[in-house]
């Protein structure tokens, strides 16, 4: 279990203003080094946040926007509450347009159909409260993949910082090392961002788990070297055919376990399993500002600097949701139908 | 060809005491940012620029020692001249002990069983030209591998500022670039150190040549939609059986290209190629400082830092040789072999 470990988003009443509640978000940009919260007051503050990653993690943006668009209707008068409810999900779900979590969110609230901003809020919470539940439920499921002495390779954040508590990926982690069993994780540092140096490293290690930092490129030499057991990464959205959308460099993994025989998995919840898309090839996926990659040292030259990456399900050995592994797209379309039951 | 680059290490008289040449060495490491010059005036600092990349690619490696261990024996008495030069030969060769060239100039300098330092300044200049008319002779063989409006990607600088003036895997690129054929070059920024950010994407450039630089985890993709023709890499050394020791990250490609089904060349000049050691697991892989990875983002933990992978050759599918492109070790050993006549 994750400790010591700050929470990524709040939701609080202010002291000075008990009847007014406020989102605050964890500026995670800033990790390890500064451990700072940013005051989401308004629905462009939000937006921004999600843009700019001071929040990021699927299920974390999701949770976000919920209360953020919660919040952005205090005040709205009944008349123009749904349409205003409306236009700012949908302005909000322009925010990062890859996480699938960010619109079924907002979809969740508008789906509500109230015009009671108390139902929102109460919304909001309960969805935050189900992420931790379904975070340590994929614990519990995936915790058998982990065993005694085991080598883990994971990649980007899909920890205790992307959601609620225990992560996604982590969460077999954290389950395993709370029941003493002993393993050891190599954390790919996730260029550009270093979202695997800056953030999984520091949260493993803060929580005592035995940590390895290595290049992105590093990882093929230490499959080679039969130093890794197994894949566990998160994802941004598993679409209805099994494929996995997530972090630039989940496919550069996949394809050098199916060539080491190394098996990967991919931890999904199910408000991250998207089975209104056909497969990873009808996802918009977002490229961001080459500024990320020149840094200060680069050539001035072109950048191709895409965020995520599509695997496809043939590369997947499974994946880990709250119901079970689901060895295939059939058995996770089985498991995600669960969710279909209204959680409001 | 490549133009208005500076010359990777320079041998030169100085003005003021004109009977006595010296080294200088492009500081590699402040590229592109800072063109400057490191002057060489002791073995020690010859060590220490080896070391600490002020100098590196395999070639220039080997040339710089050339020139340093010449240039150190400088007013040594005759009856300690070959004592002193295997010894300070031997001290040099522990800069670096993954490129086979370090090794292989001091040796060629030893075995001229001179006493005199002008013929060892001979020998290392011969060295210069004789890199230089390889580099081009490599572009001239590999030249076929790039059609018109063909994509290639690379890793790590295997380029003008790793030898002289042309390179060993940019090579074939000049080659074609200055016979007019159009093509495009995809460049890994190669982390730790970035030398693909910093040094291929810069060279590349100034010459003309259309790249876009990518973060090393999205070669998967721009593979995975078809983006690439071939990758062509340098190596720091080749065994016996063909397997390729080069920059952390190397194997990686190797493994894509194997999945996406995409050409993998290796360019290596016959001082490149070592025929006493057998295979790739039997080369010392150099570790480097976790400082390297960590910079000033990562969180305190482990890191895993090797300088070097090793690509078996059943991954390869030709290495590009100053006499031509070698499908397979035998026929690596029969190019290879031509360089066993003595070259002073």
């Amino acid at each position: 279990m994750p400790v010591a470990l700050p929470q990524t988003l709040r939701w609080r009443s202010y002291p000075d203003q008990p009847d007014q509640p406020g989102l605050q978000l964890l500026d995670q940009r800033r990790l390890p080094q500064h451990v700072e919260y940013v005051d989401i007051n308004t629905l462009e503050q939000a937006w921004q946040a999600i843009h700019t990653l001071i929040v990021r993690g699927a299920p974390a943006i999701g949770i976000a926007a919920a209360y953020a668009l919660a919040q952005s209707m205090r005040d709205v008068p009944q008349v123009e509450f749904v349409q205003t409810l409306a236009s700012n999900g949908e302005y909000l779900k322009s925010a990062r347009p890859t996480a699938v979590n960010l619109a079924w969110a907002v979809d969740q609230l508008i789906n509500l159909a109230t015009t009671r901003q108390a139902d929102l809020i109460e919304a909001a919470q309960q969805m935050h409260r189900d992420d931790e539940k379904i975070c340590q439920d994929i614990g519990r499921k995936g915790a058998s993949l982990i065993k005694s002495g085991a080598n883990i390779l994971t990649h980007c954040n899909a920890g205790s910082l992307a959601v609620s508590r225990y992560g996604t990926a982590t969460a077999p982690m954290y389950h395993q090392h709370a029941a003493g069993v002993p393993f050891h994780v190599y954390v790919d540092e996730t260029r550009p961002l270093y979202q695997g140096a800056r953030l999984t490293a520091w949260e493993l290690n803060q929580s005592g788990i035995d940590v390895t930092l290595i290049c992105d490129n590093m990882a093929a030499t230490v499959m080679a070297q039969g130093k890794v057991d197994l894949v566990i990464v998160g994802t941004d959205r598993v679409t209805a055919n099994g494929d996995v959308v997530n972090k630039i460099g989940t496919l550069n993994l996949a394809v050098l376990c199916n060539h080491f025989d190394v098996p990967f998995y991919v931890a999904c919840p199910s408000s991250t399993y998207d089975a209104a898309t056909a497969d990873g090839q009808s996802v918009v996926i977002e490229e961001r500002d080459a500024a990320e990659i020149r840094g200060d040292h680069a050539a001035d030259v072109k950048v191709y600097n895409p965020a995520f990456d599509v695997t496809p399900n043939a590369l997947v050995t499974g994946i880990i949701t709250e119901h079970g592994i689901a060895s295939n797209a059939t058995e996770l379309r089985e498991f995600m139908q669960r969710k279909l039951a209204p959680i409001f």
